[in-house]
């Protein structure tokens, strides 16, 4: 059985050679961390329960890795180029393997976005991965969902119901389907938000499903939206545009801003309802996606 | 059966009121929260687990408003006035009336210390409560447990071992013990932390015990300490010298500093042993302590 003092080396210096880059002044190991980003401190937090956000038998580096990257989204919705983490474990695990795995999933995300991990707790009990990320904006404005305005277009990245592909076929051992690491390691779009902070009116990642996040983007900005349907690219059938877990992000610019990198899929309305558009002749009501749900 | 909406509703605007005074730029309720404290950032992260941290019969109004508090109590460790915190809760409950209790909690920890709520996150599973605080140091320095120096005199401010005592009350219903919020309501220290920053060396909470945390500023700080047994108010008897949950501060500073707010317990040495004295003829080992862990 592992002891406190083996499990605290374990996790000693994820991510320290990113410290003085990322402003951290005291790293972890006190009662506290200490930084200071000489900006604005955006910050979320992202709880990840076996059997809800990760099968129970999910490697224990995946388990960390995804935990993290989730909530880096959260960073990536706001336009924000992240910094730091902190991650509390409750695990009733006892094995060092385990532990020395699940550190490997935080260090692998620590080296790929160069993050400082600064603080954390380990606890006994069911497990429970609980991840705080901090990080600074890309530019002068703050990103939010509640500022979507009238024409804007709306655009998301990538091919919705990837994610739900790969859970799928993960729990059906297709151990060498492309979409698993769309599940279990989401790429938070750091990239894309680099591309688009400075036109960016609203913002959302897809986290619940591409049509439930949306409409967060329309009530918190007291618009509506024309969707079209047959524009938005899926994995498997329709239903993929409520599948959650992409992670991808959904956003709206003024009209006339063009990339590879993103596809136009609506257009925001003053009449606050959600239209569906195709002229493939889906069987889809005009007036909203709930008979998606299950 | 409580709706999603109603959940966030019940949380919702939770120290807003203090949310400008705070520098809350973006409070909860986008993907992120967005502040600036124009000074360094401290924070900290605390799990709080049903039968490990909290009674699991515990009222939810106690297990929030403790589980916040401890967190704090690190911000206090480090001399910081504590300005918000996020909270994640994992819970089984279904009943709203939990909720609200719980949220209720929050609320009068919120007012008491004028913290904004900036974030969370609610998901279901077994009772995990975790909590990150944030603050800024109240003085230039930053106050660690590391910076002990030979001849600094070592203080507490309070009896140890009360608030083992009011859990041991408590589980046996003596519900009108005195003792008992010193368990469900711990008060970080920071009030003192006021008094005290312009001259402390080092600082550490007792959450896991007296020796034990003070063992954490010897070590940190490659010193001794001769301890003065006789000078250390106890609740029941010297095994409170080891009873954890009491969140206290222990701290040093140059000698010659006198307060009524805080005891002298002893002197830290050159000598990186923890020696133990006493005129009452204690029955103890003079080299360590481990003789009281259970």
């Amino acid at each position: 059985m592992i002891s406190e003092f083996e499990l605290i080396g374990i996790f000693k210096g994820i991510g320290a050679e990113y410290d003085k880059k990322n402003g951290i002044i005291v790293p972890s190991g006190d009662d506290c961390a200490v930084f200071n980003f000489q900006s604005e401190v955006v910050t979320s937090v992202d709880s990840s329960i076996e059997n809800v956000h990760f099968p129970a038998n999910a490697m224990p580096n995946d388990i960390a890795y995804r935990a993290i990257a989730i909530a880096l989204s959260d960073l990536a919705a706001m336009c924000c180029s992240p910094r730091a983490l902190s991650i509390s474990i409750t695990s009733e695990k006892t094995d060092k393997d385990w532990y020395e795995k699940f550190a490997q999933g935080i260090r692998e995300v620590c080296n790929k976005y160069e993050l400082s991990l600064i603080g954390g707790d380990i606890t006994k009990g069911p497990l429970n991965i609980n991840v705080t990320v901090f990080g600074v904006p890309l530019g002068n404005k703050i990103v939010q969902r509640n500022n979507a305005k009238i024409g804007d277009e709306i655009f998301i990245s990538s091919q919705v119901g990837r994610a739900r592909k790969g859970l799928k076929d993960w729990k059906n051992c297709k151990f060498n389907s492309d979409y698993i690491s769309d599940y279990m390691h989401p790429k938070p779009k750091f990239s894309l938000a680099k591309k688009i902070y400075k036109n960016v009116n609203a913002c959302i990642d897809t986290s619940d499903g591409l049509i439930g996040d949306l409409k967060k983007i329309l009530t918190s900005s007291s618009v509506g939206a024309d969707i079209y349907i047959d524009d938005i690219p899926i994995t498997s059938n329709l239903s993929d545009l409520d599948a959650g877990d992409d992670y991808d992000l959904c956003f709206t610019m003024p009209p006339g801003i063009e990339d590879e990198c993103f596809f136009k899929i609506g257009t925001i309305t003053k009449d606050k309802k959600l239209n569906f558009i195709s002229k493939k002749e889906y069987d889809l009501e005009t007036n909203g996606f709930d008979h998606f749900k299950k």
